[in-house]
C-alpha cells in the first residue's frame, strides 16, 4: 500500500517538501486554500524533476500520486507524516495544528517548517503536544540534504526515531539539536550574516552584488564541503585548533562587525536593496535563476559525491538505502545464473550530464558503461574489498556506437552480456536502454591486473568460477550486433 | 626575460601565493627568516602543484623559478610585485615596508595580505605610500579566486590597474573595495559567524561539528554559487526581492543571534572548542585534510565551469586569457594547413578524474577526446557560433584503445589527423600522448545534423572547404595504427 503524506501550505517550502516525498514515492496530499497553489506547486515540481532523480546514481522508485483536497480533514486522514508550511504567525500555526489534530492519526509525525518558533511555542495548546516537532529544511527542498529537527521533551523517543528514519529515507540529512532554541542554529549564521549585510549595503561600503562576490568566490566555497570550525582546523596547519584560536582569539575585541547594533528597516534601505538586486540578477528571471542554481547544486554535490565528502556522503548513503531491494542490490549468484544480459545500471540522466547539443554528452555514455562495467565486476566478485586487496581490471578497449539520443531526466538502464571470460581476459557488451529504445551499445575488452606491477594477471579462482558461471548461463544469447565491428572508414 | 615577485612571509598564505605565482610562470624569490620556511612553503606547493593546473582546460605555462634569499633587499630588488605576508602586528608591518621600499623597484606593487588593518594605517609613515595596497586572499590561497584589493586615494590609478591585471592573470577575483573598512568585507561576515558560533558552543546549544554540519549541508553549498542577496531573491520567488524583504525585515527585532555580545575567550571555552574540533576531524591529519579540501574545491569550481557561473566563470576567463598566445589560439587557416596532425589539447589531468585504481578514469579519455573534437570543430568552422546557428556534428561511433596509464597532475596532449571529412561525414583519429609515450587512441565517426530535425545533413560550404584544406594537407600522413580496427574477440 502506499505511504501517504500531507502537505499544509503549499508554497516554495511546502511545494519543496511535496516535490521531495513524491519523487521517493509516497503519495502527497496537499492542502493550500490559495487558488494559485496548483500552478505554484507545480513549478515547484517541474524544477525537482529536472534536477532531483539524477542525483542518484541507482533507481530511484517510482513517483508517487499527487492530489489536491479542499478539505484539510480529508488531506491528513490517512498521513503518517503531515507537513506544516503556512506562514510565519503562531496563532495560525497552533489553529492549524487543532485542525490537523482532529483527524490525522495519532501516530503520524507533524513537522513544522517553521525558522522562528521554538516546538515548545508549537505544541502549547495542542491535543497532542508529542506529535508535534520542527523539521526546518533549507530552499530548494527538494536538493539541499540538511533538515533542523528540533524536539522538546513532550515528544516521544519512538516518534523522533521514526521522523529521523523517514526524513533519511527522503535523502535528507537531519540534524537532531540538543535543545530548542530561537531560529535554531543555521539561521542564526543567517541572520548574523544578513544584519551585518544590512549596515554594509546602508552605509555604501558595498553592493549587494559586490557583497555576494565576497561570499561566492571566497569562503562559500569552502563552506560547501566543510564548515566553520574543520576549515579554521586546516588554515591553523600543524599548530593545531588551540594555536589557530590563540591567534584569532584577540579578533573579538577588534570593531570588526557593526553586530552590536541592528540597522533601521526604513524604505530608502528597501529600495536600495531592491534596486541594487535589480542591476545585479533583473536579467534573469526568478525561474531561471531557479534553474541555473539547480545546475549549479547538482554539479557540486555531485562533486562532492565523487569525494564521499559532506553532501556528497550523504548522497552515496541514499544509494545505499535505494539500491537496497532492487535488481541491482541482487546477490551475485542468482544475478549470474539468468540465461538473459544482466541488469549493470539504472539511473536518470542528471543535468551536468549534458551538452551544448541539449543532449546527454559522449563522454557520459562511457561513464555509465564503466558504472556497469564496475557493477559486473563486483557480481564475479572483483568488488571495492576486492580492489583494496591488490587486484583489479584495467579496461583495454571501448567501442561505443550511439543509436539514438538521450536528455536530462531520462531514465536508462544498461545490461550487460559477457561474450568472454576466462583467465585474465574480459569482454563485455553493454546495450544502453531508455524503455524499449536501444540508445547505444558499449563493448569493453578489460584484462585483470596486479596493482602493484600494473601488469595483467589471473584472477582469483572464486572470481574465474563466477565466470564460469555467467558463460554457461549466457550461453545460449545470440552474438550482439554490432559487436566485434569497427569503424568503417567512409572515404 | 622571466617576471619576478617577491614573497616576504611565507606561512600557510605567503606560501599560498608563491604557489600560485610559480604555477602561472613567475620566478619568486622569498624571504622568510624562518629556518622552517622552505619546508612548509614546500608543502603548500606540493598541494598546488597536485590541484591547481587540472583547473585550467589548457596548458598551463611552465613554471617559474623559486629560490629563497637570505637578504630581504635581494628578494625584492627586480620584483614588480612584492606579496606581505608577515604577522599581524602592525609595527612589524611598517617596518617590514621600509625595508622594501629602501631596494624595490618604485614601480613594484606592494601587496599587504592583512586581514585586520586597513591600508591607510599601513601606508602611514612609508617612503611611497601610494605603492602599498591591501590585497587580502583567501585559504586555500592557490585555489581560491577572491582577493580583496583595497586602496586609498593615495593609490595611483595606474597602479592600481595594474594590481588588478596582474591578479586576473592569476586567475584570481579581485574585489576592488569602494573604501576601506576595518577587517575589509568578507571577514566582517566570517567575524559575525565566528561569534555567534562560539556563543553556541559556549552554551552548549550545539557543539563545533554540529555547527559545521548546520553550515555544509544547507547555506554553504547555496553560498558557493550565489551568495547572500541572489539566494534570497531566488527564494522570494515571482514576488521579487522587496516583498522578500518585507517578509524578513521584522525578524531583525527578534532575539535571534547573540550578537549584541561578544563571549570572554576563557581557558575552558578554548578547550572545549579544541576538544570538540578533535573529536570531529581527529581522525585525519593536517595534510590529509587539506588534500581532501583541495579534491573537493577542485571538483566543486569545476562543476560550476561547466555551468559558467561564479567561480567557474573566473575559471573559464583564465582558459582564455592561458589559450591566448598558444597553438590552440592558432587561426583556424593556419592550422588547418599543416602536414601533420594538429595540436587539439593540451592540459594537465585534474584531481576530479581519477578513480579507485588510482589512474585517470577511462570515461575521462572521452572527456579529453570530446574536447578535443570540439577544438577540431571550431578549425573547420564549426564553432559556437555556428551551432547556436543550429547546426552542429554528433559522434556516431567511437573506438578507443588504452596503451598507457595516465595520472593526477599529468600533462597531456591530444594531436588529430583527419582520416575523412566530406559531406555530413567525418572521420578522426586522435592520439593521447604524455611527453614522448602514446597513451591511448580515440577514432571518431561524426555525423553533421541539422539540431532542429536532429537528423544527418550537409554542412556548410566554409566548414566543407576548411576540411578539404585539411584533407590535402594531411594527404601524406600514414594510415594510423590502430584504426579502423575492431575489438578481436579473445576467445
Amino acid at each position: 500500500m502506499a505511504r501517504v503524506v500531507a502537505i499544509v501550505g503549499g508554497g516554495v517550502i511546502g511545494g519543496g517538501w511535496a516535490a521531495r516525498f513524491l519523487l521517493h514515492g509516497f503519495d502527497v496530499r496537499v492542502f493550500d486554500p490559495d487558488p494559485e497553489a496548483g500552478r505554484r506547486l507545480g513549478e515547484v515540481l517541474d524544477n525537482a524533476r529536472r534536477s532531483l532523480p539524477g542525483l542518484a546514481d541507482v533507481p530511484m522508485p517510482p513517483e508517487g500520486r499527487l492530489s489536491f483536497h479542499g478539505s484539510l480533514a480529508e488531506a491528513v486522514a490517512d498521513a503518517e507524516w503531515v507537513q506544516e508550511s503556512v506562514p510565519e504567525r503562531l496563532e495560525l500555526k497552533r489553529e492549524t495544528y487543532r485542525a490537523i489534530q482532529a483527524t490525522c492519526p495519532p501516530e503520524a509525525v507533524i513537522g513544522s517548517s517553521t525558522s522562528g518558533f521554538r516546538p515548545s511555542q508549537l505544541q502549547q495548546g495542542a491535543a497532542r503536544p508529542g506529535q508535534i516537532v520542527v523539521t526546518h529544511p533549507f530552499n530548494p527542498v527538494y536538493l539541499l540534504p540538511l533538515v533542523e529537527l528540533v524536539t522538546t521533551p513532550a515528544n516521544d523517543a519512538a516518534l523522533v526515531a521514526r521522523a529521523k528514519q523517514i526524513l533519511q529515507g527522503l535523502g535528507m540529512f537531519p540534524l537532531h539539536l540538543r535543545r530548542e532554541i530561537d531560529a535554531h542554529l543555521a539561521d542564526r549564521f543567517l541572520e548574523a550574516v544578513w544584519r551585518e549585510a544590512l549596515w554594509l549595503v546602508r552605509d555604501g561600503i558595498a553592493t549587494t552584488e559586490e557583497i555576494d562576490e565576497a561570499i561566492r568566490m571566497g569562503f562559500g566555497i569552502r563552506w560547501a564541503q566543510m564548515g566553520l570550525f574543520e576549515t579554521y582546523r586546516v588554515a591553523g596547519g600543524e599548530a593545531g585548533m588551540r594555536h589557530f584560536m590563540a591567534q584569532f582569539g584577540p579578533c573579538l575585541k577588534s570593531p570588526w562587525t557593526r553586530l552590536t547594533d541592528v540597522p533601521e528597516f526604513t524604505d530608502e534601505l528597501v529600495d536600495m536593496i531592491a534596486g541594487q538586486s535589480d542591476a545585479q540578477s533583473g536579467g534573469y528571471s526568478i525561474r531561471e535563476l531557479e534553474r541555473i542554481r539547480d545546475d549549479n547544486l547538482v554539479g557540486m554535490m555531485r562533486a562532492l559525491k565523487r569525494t564521499g565528502w559532506g553532501a556528497g556522503a550523504v548522497l552515496r548513503a541514499q544509494d545505499a538505502r535505494l539500491r537496497a531491494g532492487t535488481a541491482l542490490a541482487q546477490r551475485s549468484d542468482a544475478a549470474a545464473a539468468l540465461p538473459q544480459p544482466i541488469l549493470t545500471l539504472a539511473r536518470a540522466v542528471p543535468l551536468d550530464w549534458t551538452d551544448y547539443n541539449g543532449h546527454m554528452n559522449e563522454a557520459r555514455y562511457l561513464d555509465s558503461f564503466c558504472a556497469a562495467t564496475d557493477r559486473f565486476m563486483e557480481l564475479i566478485g572483483a568488488d571495492a574489498e576486492y580492489i583494496a586487496g591488490g587486484h583489479s581490471y584495467f579496461t583495454a578497449e571501448t567501442h561505443i556506437r550511439h543509436l539514438n539520443e538521450a536528455r536530462a531526466g531520462d531514465r536508462v538502464e544498461v545490461r550487460t552480456q559477457m561474450l568472454f571470460g576466462r583467465g585474465k581476459k574480459l569482454h563485455l557488451f553493454h546495450r544502453m536502454m531508455r524503455g524499449g529504445d536501444l540508445i547505444a551499445t558499449g563493448e569493453h575488452f578489460l584484462l585483470h591486473v596486479d596493482l602493484k606491477t600494473r601488469r595483467p594477471c589471473a584472477p582469483s579462482p572464486e572470481v574465474e568460477a563466477n565466470m564460469a558461471r555467467i558463460a554457461s548461463a549466457q550461453a545460449g544469447l545470440p552474438w550482439p550486433d554490432g559487436a566485434g565491428s569497427s569503424i568503417r572508414a567512409p572515404g
